[in-house]
């Protein structure tokens, strides 16, 4: 089972690489573009860098404490994607091996000094998750030796004490390698990381202990907290040894800081973090647009989670989330090209980035750059996007349910279909059955899509318009279903689906209403008081000005519906706004700001995902209104 | 003359402390209780951290690579206040200093090595401003000899080369020496410093040379960026070069400079510094309540630019923002006990923080601390509260100015007034003559005070009500005269003046009116959109919530006229909100968000200057309407 997540139970199971498989469309494209470009890409720079060289003993060393990490997130997208390249640099690693199964270029002469900075364990769980994506795809080799012997010396050197790792992910990597090989001291060894955070297991730090979540025990937390990646790998660990173990009050703690946490820490992109100086998630309703973090890999741990979440729980809102980020991060984390990236991730940005060449030494995310002094992202997006079709469908008790609607053929037991949509620039989702066979066909209906319809179409109408006969279908929302041929029949947001038995050519047709649609925030998120955003599908819209087109300092956007254009197979929006003058003195007045504004424009958006590929721009999602 | 700034020429010319004195009231208790707490306070500080040990050689050596600078601000605090401590202190260091001037407690075995974070000539900027300070309150004694041996070593070493510091100060440093001793070399080895920023003189680092303003020559720069305490301190040296060497191009460079500043980096308080990662302004109007940086030293530092710059050209505007600044920051960086300090100071705060003992390792604003591991702010409120008195009045041409209305006496030339006043609470400020005298006496009308005027009541009458004769008095920005008895006369917002001769117990009586005031953000900036402040005086105003008061998290203020109320010599406010009930999903919706508020309260409003002094608790400034 080719699955980066495996549990042996939960309401929902799990349809890797093995039965899911993408076709050309926005995520085939970016899945193969991933596998051709990016993944070369990043090893060419880890050699450059000196990353590489490291395991070879290459003198100084170089890079950051945990770069050793940044080479095992690589191995793990080489292995998803079964890349000719993984051997050799398997083979690479596996000589800095030491005998007694540690491995680290850093700290080999002063093992474990530095569990707050040092990354230790961090490390290994990137390896241990590269060796588990190995085994799954491959079978045992040199790779997975090397991550089975590290986790051997991790139990053996970490079973008793009470010390963990400033940097979660060694928990989950250690709960998916008992997955793998059924050795049940790697459960224990990650339940027991799972139980010591927060007694305190670390030193106070001038961030506090909150910043790597050791304030407080997992269960008594109420939200996340701190440094965000640390946040959301650890709740994916927990959610993991909740449930190989079974432990019920600790998956509902996880839920319910998730609930917290996406009510009140997240930006409208499914973006978290909001504050630089530590990369932490900041206090509730603290989302501001400019100085959101919002880094890529924090919405790649949101994903992981939410996909841990939606198989334990089969809830559709962890699906939502896990769209919204895909669409709105992991999409906007890489260019077009596959070799640059964002490391974070605001929803506005006042001044245009200065181009640069080569490392980018800062964080910003103004301009998407080859590579960054804590190059994550770029190997984080790789691994990511090379196992991308494990997150689009699930198999349930009885059938199949699609979570992610993109061009694809997904075959589980009776079942083999193929998506087709223009999705997420078009609305209609259709699912064609391939062969003959039973079960039940879900189709998420996310929750912004409150008038959609759902139709069954048998073979022999399939080619025609929707002919229904007897309408059967329920809609409810998670119980809309459709057994035999209907019409177009309103369903309502979660999931709708239709129970078999299917012929060959038998279809299912989901459409999604793509109007676009203006959103308003919380009235008790300061920081976007008085403004609105647009949405269009799973897409958040941003006003982007490049060179010369109207600036977006001093705007007044009017509410009025969008109007649609398609540009090189984008849909474009364009809205109207005012523009102000924008001089003045000290800017608190006795009387509220209402000079007028001068100039009427029709102000453009782009999608979120597709900004910043045109050069140095402004851009802004939240508009004044 | 005992001040800190001495030009050589400009419009006004500064009156130290020893031609003012203030008296016990707002200004004059919190002097009194910095020389009588917090200078000893940091000495004990100092040695309790081995900071001051360092200079005798203990060994390992204790605290950040710029500690030196705290025990030479202090020194430079001992020196205004005429502290007995001074000498031992002063000795102390003198032990440390090397044969050829050289002097650091971090660097002695590696100079010059790290000009980007190493802070060595940052250290000397703050040995010679102790050192100036000495000779002008004292004469020649151990610490100036220190402190010249250390400006020649300076002289001596980096005249000539392309070299400079990561952390200004060094620049207004030497310039005051030169004006202390006439030594010409200083001035011109400031000079440099100066034109050798933004060439650039310094490596790139991952926050940008704007960091440390050496992105562009500062005759190129548009506006202070970067670290805002750095960006301050330097423009200080640039103004003081720029007037000792006549420079009208680069005076000009800076006041326009600040000018955008003030317009778009501000906040209400006075406060700069938006970004907590780099202590940096941010871009034009990003101004964020809750992420304010603010730091303590930010406003001490934009209180020398203000006074430098108001000596140089006269204008009101340097010396209403100074007035904004004490009042809003600079009293508020200190607890009423003069033993705990804000190192920044946002205008909200979500969460109470959680009191700790001992060293702060945060640089957060929920709670005053006794001391920080970066403790610039309490020896730098030390400092500037010792030589607060120069920052009060000025000579002109032809006579005083008196800047900041603090009960006081000034004697200057032929002049000799007694200040009465219960400013900033009340808003009558009376100038009493002292004897028979000449002179203009100029008074500043802050720029809020709309509705001000101005009686001269002459000694017969000055006991009785104010019986003016004659009005001959002129209301203008800069010149409302008023030469012969008068009732009270509109004056506006400028300086109102008037002339002798003068008798004993003449009176000059200023008005202003201190009804309280709701004021409205520019709509440029983002993070203020929707909300109002309440001002009253030159006081900002804020809404502070410890344990059971009302939670300040959704609230809506109605703008109507607060309520005025009088608590323990402190006048508070009183204004109509509705709080909101705060739960919820999902923060963005398709509807604006405007459920209905709940409850109806009067909400508290304290001197924002005061908050922080009643335990936890949370705060805000800006309140949503």
């Amino acid at each position: 089972m080719a699955n980066p997540v495996l549990p042996s139970s939960g309401v929902l199971s799990p349809l890797g690489l093995d039965a899911v498989r993408l076709s050309p469309g926005f995520w085939g494209d970016r899945v193969a573009l991933n596998r051709e470009v990016t993944i070369a890409h990043c090893q060419e720079w880890e050699e450059r860098e000196g990353w590489i060289g490291n395991f070879r003993g290459e003198r100084p060393r170089r890079g950051r404490e945990f770069s050793d990490s940044e080479i095992y997130k690589l191995l793990e997208a080489m292995a998803w994607a079964d890349h000719p390249g993984l051997p050799a640099l398997a083979e690479t690693v596996a000589q800095a091996q030491e005998g007694d199964g540690y491995l680290n270029t850093r700290w080999s002469g002063s093992r474990y000094t530095d569990f707050e900075w040092g990354h230790e364990l961090y490390c290994y769980g990137h390896l241990i998750q590269a060796g588990v994506a190995r085994l799954r795809m491959h079978g045992e080799d040199r790779l997975t030796q090397v991550a089975v012997r590290a986790a051997d010396h991790v139990c053996r050197r970490f079973m008793d004490g009470t010390q963990t790792c400033g940097h979660p992910v060694i928990e989950m990597a250690l709960v998916e390698l008992y997955r793998a090989t059924g050795t049940e001291r790697y459960l224990e060894m990650a339940r027991r990381f799972v139980e010591r955070r927060g007694l305190p297991a670390l030193a106070d730090i001038p961030f506090g202990r909150a910043y790597y979540q050791d304030d407080v025990p997992i269960r008594q937390a109420q939200v996340f907290r701190g440094h965000v990646v640390r946040a959301l790998y650890l709740a994916s660990g927990v959610v993991d040894v909740a449930v190989e173990t079974g432990d019920q009050e600790l998956l509902k703690a996880v839920e319910s800081q998730w609930e917290r946490t996406v009510a009140r820490r997240t930006h409208l992109t499914g973006g978290m973090g909001s504050r630089h100086a530590d990369e932490s998630y900041g206090e509730d309703y603290e989302l501001p647009p400019d100085q959101a973090y919002n880094e890529t890999c924090a919405s790649i741990a949101s994903v992981m989670l939410a996909h841990r979440l939606l198989l334990a729980t089969g809830d559709v809102r962890y699906a939502d989330l896990a769209e919204r980020t895909l669409y709105n991060m992991l999409a906007t984390g890489v260019a077009l090209d596959g070799c640059s990236f964002f490391y974070a991730n605001p929803l506005r940005v006042r001044v245009p980035a200065v181009p640069l060449e080569g490392v980018n030494h800062a964080a910003e995310g103004g301009l998407r750059s080859p590579w960054f002094d804590v190059s994550c992202c770029p190997n984080n997006i790789a691994r990511t996007l090379a196992s991308l079709p494990a997150y689009v469908a699930t198999a349930s008790a009885d059938g199949i349910r699609i979570h992610q609607h993109t061009p694809s053929e997904i075959r589980h037991g009776g079942l083999a279909v193929r998506v087709e949509t223009g999705y997420p620039w078009a609305g209609s989702v259709t699912v064609r059955v391939l062969a003959d066979g039973e079960g039940r066909i879900g189709l998420r209906v996310p929750a912004w899509a409150t008038d959609a319809t759902l139709a069954r179409v048998p073979a022999a109408a399939s080619d025609s318009a929707v002919a229904g006969t007897s309408v059967r279908g329920r809609a409810s929302a998670l119980d809309a279903a459709l057994e035999a041929p209907t019409g177009p029949t309103p369903v309502r947001p979660g999931y709708a689906h239709a129970d078999g038995p299917w012929r060959a050519g038998d279809e299912l047709r989901l459409e999604l209403p793509m109007a676009p649609r203006w959103t308003f925030p919380d009235r008790r998120i300061d920081a976007l008081r008085g403004s609105a955003a647009v949405e269009r599908g799973p897409l958040v819209y941003c006003a982007e000005s490049v060179a010369d087109e109207p600036p977006l300092g001093d705007l007044t956007a009017r509410v009025r519906p969008p109007v649609e254009h398609e540009v090189d197979d984008v849909v474009e929006l364009e809205v109207e706004a005012e523009l102000g003058s924008g001089d003045g003195g000290w800017p608190y007045a006795s009387q509220p700001d209402e000079r007028p504004s001068g100039t009427d424009v029709r102000l453009r958006l782009v999608p979120y995902h597709r900004w910043g590929n045109r050069g140095p721009a402004t851009m802004r999602v939240w508009l004044p209104i």
